[in-house]
């Protein structure tokens, strides 16, 4: 895989843009069209890029994409990849062409990126309340009837403000909603089954609107102590199904499907196995996971965590980390520290600093694995601080290439406006483009 | 000043592009120019906007630029910003208007971007490692005649990389470069004065280059500890004082003046006193301060940091906050906790979480000042959570606004492609740019 599938969506507009110089990681002294970037011919070992600069290695984005879709298909759940993760069309159209049943997104103006490159079924997984947010809502529901939207609702005044919304828009369809059930502590969400039923029924009843399934996320759950998650997890999520179970038994929803929903990146195992083999409903049952992290993984927080969940579904192919960003070596003003052009702005800081995988002097051979001796101490806003063994000092020198993993692929797909793709050479093949 | 001066930057292009629906905080449902957007009658007050928004206060920008061309003024010291901190041109524009010597900036892509809209002089307050930026900085040299880039060096090995690529490059002028003095366990620069002395020679008689001054970074000195902070600043300038010394002594300077280049956002009243009444040396002395956070501020960190320095200088006018991030209720599960549909993709959270400065019911009326007893606990990727006293949970409801400060502008600036520029009354008057 050389380019991304792009799934049907409208990205020649992104191919075909002139791409001024001053793009992060683009070695441009003029502007240049961004389907070029594949035919330049550079090698990132080369250090033929600007640096730093974030790449993701499209070999792996294809592994776990297929990885992915067999276990989709092994546990019969569909997946809605959450959007908000890469932000990126391309990355959406490749999960698209990847068999995903839509995108999931966090907020109305991620809503509208995916819209305007032609992505056809969103699921909002969030309270939909500010006006000017639902205004823009529902103007792509009324602009185009083959885009199909469904958005939360965890409280009465939230159904109100969305019923009123929707019949002064003279919207001619009704706007489907999921009824957000919570955690004590946690985030948003009904507290408790008798909060969630009072809003199940106030959608039923509400004119526009139509309860289109329940739910959750679990993700908030993840703590240290795994077996202790494992067992909230499974707490919630029959929760969930017995919610599915009551509405139901009322009648209250009158959609084609119930939709029920879960699933990040961490138990979604536990989310497919949870939500299978339900009783036959008044409708079909279809279990959307929404994980986001999937597709790039990393080299810390989930590469963890998706491994323990590789270990319980038995396998040993699991998901692997795609991006990595690589910076130069700016200064080598002590033995044992090395300064890099990479900091806050570049790599995700919030779970854990960057991991340094590998030093490389530009030019041909391969990079050089880094030990355990070898970390990222402190980031500032454009600078690392990269700690090395004292036997080591010899090593690394300035103008050497320093490739890191990260942990949490969200913070630091929202650090970089355009990504590389590369061959398992670390050769140039493309870019995709993020809006954050 | 309802819009920014623009210093003679190329703005038009920015003013007249087309925003397309998506843009984070705009409400939009069609495409907009964006000179247009003063003139919607939007008011952030009246929820008018998407939210999360980001806000900019214009008579608040207004205030910290005067106070700080006044500071110069008092203290004989010209200002290049840090650049970094916004990544704004028409930010750029409003400080080069009110007298800013140039803009610093930290990477070669932040110098492409400031050139693009026509900034002459930028200090690249880093060193300058990587060939294809180098090759990009040398072609702006060799394009635009009077275009001016100072960079800095702390090693011989980047002396050599950077006169062999002037050479190479055939560059007609030399390329100006500062030594980078540096701290024992801190970021880049020389560890000792013999070291820098060694990097300046080597500067001195390398083809192509010219040494233009010293560098250091006092910024990396803030602890806790003021009181040993201010001697450990003292005792840094002294040294990069002799270090101009002993240069100049050598004859190592030949250009038409020495650049003597300190000062983060903390401790910018103790680098002026220090670079002041330096005695005759053989061509003048520019003490050019480089404080990127002076222009915003913030309603953490470097407020504090401010008000010390104001006390120090004996005056009561101090630098204010200039940015909030504004966002909506959409969830209030709990009596003492609602739901903020603001994450760490809006607002900092490097240095500490936002603040909860204002509630406010959309429409007419002032906002409502928060007491202690609300603060933000955390955020998640795309949400935070406020928690409320007690006694207040009668207060806030799902669709009320929650006016935000940040602590570090630098990491919320770097969320946001587009913030809007507000008046007192949060009527928005026009929109600012970024490029990360």
């Amino acid at each position: 895989m050389t380019t991304l599938p792009d799934g049907g969506l409208a990205l020649s507009p992104l191919e075909e843009q002139l791409l001024p110089p001053g793009v992060k990681g683009l070695p441009l002294t003029a502007p240049l069209r961004q389907h070029m970037i594949g035919l330049q011919g550079w090698n990132v070992l080369h250090a033929d890029t600007s640096f730093p600069v974030a790449l993701l290695k499209t070999a792996v984005l294809r592994h776990n994409l297929d990885w992915m879709r067999a276990f989709c298909q092994r546990h019969g759940a569909v997946l809605a990849p959450h959007g908000k993760t890469t932000m990126s069309p391309q990355l959406f159209g490749a999960q698209l062409a990847n068999g995903a049943w839509g995108i999931t997104l966090a907020s109305a103006t991620q809503v509208q990126v995916a819209a305007r490159f032609g992505v056809r079924r969103v699921l909002l997984a969030n309270e939909l309340v500010a006006p000017a947010d639902i205004r823009a809502m529902l103007h792509l529901l009324r602009d185009d009837p083959a885009f199909e939207l469904i958005a939360l609702a965890d409280s009465l005044e939230g159904v109100v403000r969305l019923a009123e919304a929707v019949t002064a828009a003279g919207l001619r369809r009704p706007l489907p909603l999921l009824v957000e059930l919570g955690l004590a502590g946690k985030r948003a969400g009904c507290r408790t089954p008798d909060e969630a039923m009072a809003v199940a029924r106030a959608i039923a009843s509400a004119p526009g609107l139509q309860l289109a399934g329940i739910e959750g996320y679990e993700g908030l759950l993840v703590s240290a102590d795994r077996d202790a998650d494992i067992d909230r997890v499974d707490a919630f999520l029959r929760q969930m199904v017995e919610l599915v179970r009551q509405c139901d038994g009322e009648a209250l929803f009158t959609g084609p499907r119930i939709v029920l929903s879960a699933g990040g990146s961490a138990y979604f195992d536990l989310v497919a196995r949870g939500f299978a083999g339900l009783p036959a409903l008044s409708r079909p049952v279809l279990p959307v996971l929404r994980s986001g992290c999937y597709l790039t993984n990393d080299h810390g927080h989930y590469l963890e965590l998706t491994r323990e969940l590789d270990a319980r579904e038995g396998r040993g192919d699991g998901l692997q980390p795609a991006l990595e960003v690589w910076s130069m070596v700016l200064s080598r003003p002590e033995p044992t520290l090395a300064i890099l052009g990479m900091g806050k702005r570049d790599a995700s800081h919030d779970i854990g600093l960057p991991r340094a995988l590998v030093r490389h002097r530009p030019g041909p051979g391969r990079p050089v694995a880094l030990d355990e001796g070898w970390g990222i101490e402190k980031m500032n806003d454009q600078h690392a601080y990269l700690r090395l063994p004292e036997t080591a000092a010899g090593e690394l020198a300035v103008g050497d290439l320093v490739g890191c993993g990260i942990s949490h692929p969200c913070t630091t797909f929202d650090k970089w406006p355009l990504l590389l793709l590369v061959d398992e050479a670390y050769r140039v093949t493309g870019a995709v483009n993020t809006f954050f």
